[in-house]
């Protein structure tokens, strides 16, 4: 795929997405269900989207006056949420060129058993997985499993760090070529092909090979969203797709300069890091239409699902806030980049808490209402203004959204030449124009301390 | 389903099965494709099996001569395994109502990760999740999470009921009627049926609540094959199902006797724990032509490949003892049921140990080798003898075997009135005659001395 073309990814939810989508009379309550991520996958794929995406968490969020209540009762982002490695397994059986992402935090598994899963992934898909690593940011997920607390940040990201070159070593256990398959001699795996890791780290320990064959991508598709200097930096060494959130133009240039240089950097080649910031695109057959379903969507998003959802994000207790100020300059241990955001609306729109909640439950990042050929317009200013390579495309309800985005906005970026309308290759990185790492890649990507060591 | 009919499990194995098996010219090296595993799902389900089976393993074994070479020059069980969890997702997308089990350990996962992976695969496939606990025992596996050698076999199995009680409780800790799905309101989950779980115990601290509603089982079919007596006391209070392994008739009516009179000393119906020792039936036209078929898969087993997988099996390295002698007593710390085996044979047939590797990789458990009605003679009789509860049926070679068996045997026992033709129900409950658990079964499950702590 050439760089004059964008890359889609869709970001589904494995439950209720934004707050007050659920409510939507259009929206399907199928969560549960296999056939209701089938079909999304279908869409997707005749749509010739790049990859569809799930985020993760490891609890019910709680952050929004220490109780999963509010969360619960108004559907809010997390209030229930599938594994979505599963979802992916369930989604890749029934399509063939579709990528598929799932989030797997560094914090509470083992590389042992997440490069064992991907790898599985990725072969059962023929080369169509992809991994949005997480370090994870809510005490109520530390509370899951085992501690009181989080661990520092720092520490979190040193961990990321060795759990990453552990997985790295263990996709690279198998040569591209070991398996034989002689029945004859018998040879089925040439053992001198098939290499122990003997990792011994501060983390962890683990003497390897994999039981699984090298992914047929090498690695997986790696996807980081770090916000802060450490998620960053990274982000910059070992991810091949970075996700982040805009509020304007503006800031999504600046973050896209900053990035790719980073990158360069740190060695690498910038444009093998692509950058899809998210949006959430509410199109109508007229401006007018597209906005009326707007403002009902919005109508539906209770204030304080907003907040609870924010206050998760944040990892601030919003609710020791008065309801009717405007929320003050606070610590943001969560996501900065979601903060950035809200500043930014706070201040230009002068809101306070309630409305802050509101506004942040029923956002469309990125700003894009209208008409297909307006939404369109939109997209193509800010992938030609170099704030992005593609975008990660929210539904503002389930699974319609991605339904009227495929049937509508895709056929207009075809026809201006914006996007496939043919898949050219069969694995993800084929679609991302990523080229597939040698075996050893890893090297290249650890942290210099500990490149030394190793 | 009534008692007179007999269960039907699937020992599918997610990489190369019997040593040998994937030299044989019939057998399809498809182990890393999900169509060759969708292939076999919908074979079993036109069978009308009760579920497809997937053992598992954290390591590729190396218990023969302390090296993986042995394992995988011979495409030994275990070489080669794709993780079960995803392999199960992708069947079940294409199938309604096979049950879906994998192996997972509890001794290297956590217990919210493990109750979610489970609520989530049973929640897609409408209530056909099993889970297989085991506790592991290779060191080769102590190996890949961070340390030198295993914990002790009753460490083992008290983490593993503390485990499994920290899974009951977090699949209850939505009622089964929390999600409520009231848009108007909003209501979409009640506060009051979501229940933090607040666990403190020995090995594991966890807040909850789950992040999914509670399985369409209550919990997902549970399934244990331990052989000491803590892993039977273990299996007798938390299993809906007993897998197992016996060279003889007799050997199987004693564990069968054994195991029925223990869950009745923990206070359970005996009829609500089915027991299905495996079997490789080999089938043919003739009895001549299956007895034909068993000597070309026979002649195809490597000895040290056999050799290598009894190593594993027994946690003990053979390749000390003299390959032309008899296998001296041993002291087992692996399967006991599989030492039993082969002392068995080893006697009854003075064995040599090199050809004990050939004979125990090439073992028909069960003995049955024939035609389809010869077959289904011996199934009969050990169904009608009070041997077991019906079978786990493992194929000679991959996908062959499992074609073989539910195109000749299954209509056989159709006949005989001991196996159904349809499914009457939805769910792998229903399939098993299994009653599904109200919230807070765990706690009639646990040992007692835990119960007084809660
Ligand atoms: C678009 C986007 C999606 C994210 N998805 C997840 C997620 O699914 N799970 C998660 O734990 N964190 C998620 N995060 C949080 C990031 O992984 C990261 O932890 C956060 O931005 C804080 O940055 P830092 O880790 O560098 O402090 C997401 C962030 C963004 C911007
Ligand atoms: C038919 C059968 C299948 C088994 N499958 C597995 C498996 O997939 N993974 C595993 O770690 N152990 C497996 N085991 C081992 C048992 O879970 C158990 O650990 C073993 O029988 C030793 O018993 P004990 O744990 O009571 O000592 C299996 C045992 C039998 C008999």
């Amino acid at each position: 795929m050439s760089d004059s073309q964008m890359h889609l990814a869709a970001f589904v939810t494995a439950g209720p997405g934004r707050p007050g989508g659920w409510r939507y009379p259009g929206s399907v309550p199928g969560w549960l269900n296999q056939s209701y991520y089938q079909n999304i996958a279908r869409t997707l794929e005749a749509g010739r989207f790049d990859l569809a995406f799930f985020a993760d968490i490891l609890s019910v969020p709680d952050r929004f006056g220490g109780s999963t209540d509010t969360q619960l009762r108004n559907g809010a982002l997390g209030s229930l949420r599938l594994d979505p490695l599963h979802v992916l397994a369930t989604m890749g059986a029934v399509t063939d060129r579709l990528g598929l992402a799932a989030t797997v935090s560094t914090t509470y598994a083992q590389p042992y058993t997440v490069a064992r899963s991907f790898a599985t992934l990725d072969h059962l898909t023929g080369g169509r997985a992809a991994w949005n690593i997480v370090t994870s940011f809510q005490a109520a997920e530390a509370r899951n499993f085992n501690r009181d607390s989080q661990f520092p940040r720092e520490l979190r990201y040193e961990r990321a760090d060795e759990f990453l070159e552990v997985a790295g070593k263990l996709w690279d256990s198998w040569d591209d070529d070991a398996l034989v398959l002689d029945a004859e001699e018998p040879l089925f795996a040439d053992p001198r092909r098939v290499h122990a890791v003997d990792h011994a780290g501060e983390f962890f320990t683990v003497r390897g090979p994999l039981n699984v064959p090298r992914p047929p991508q090498g690695y997986p598709v790696l996807i980081q969203a770090g916000a802060s200097a450490k998620g960053k930096d990274f982000a910059a060494r070992w991810s091949d797709v970075i996700f982040c959130s805009h509020a304007s133009l503006e800031s999504a240039q600046a973050f896209y300069a900053e990035i790719k240089e980073r990158a360069a950097t740190h060695g690498r080649d910038p444009r093998q890091i692509k950058i899809l910031p998210s949006i959430t695109p509410i199109i109508g057959p007229t401006t007018a239409v597209a906005r009326q379903l707007h403002d009902e969507l919005f109508e539906l998003v209770p204030p304080l699902g907003g907040l609870s959802t924010l206050a998760y994000h944040l990892d601030v207790d919003l609710s020791t806030f008065p309801l009717d100020e405007r929320l003050p300059d606070v610590e943001v241990p969560g996501v900065e980049g979601h903060y950035r955001e809200v500043r930014e609306i706070t201040e230009r729109d002068g809101l306070t808490l309630r409305q802050l909640g509101k506004q942040y439950g029923g956002r469309v990042e990125g700003g894009f209402v209208g008409t297909a050929a307006e939404v369109a317009d939109g997209l193509e200013q800010w992938f030609t203004g170099k704030a992005c390579d593609g975008f990660t495309v929210q539904a503002p309800y389930q699974p319609g959204g991605f339904e009227d985005f495929t049937r509508q906005v895709v056929p207009e970026l075809q026809r201006r030449g914006l996007f496939r309308t043919e898949y050219t290759g069969n694995t993800l990185r084929d679609h991302l124009g990523l080229s597939r790492p040698e075996s050893g890649e890893w090297t290249h990507r650890v942290p210099t301390a500990r490149k030394v060591l190793s």
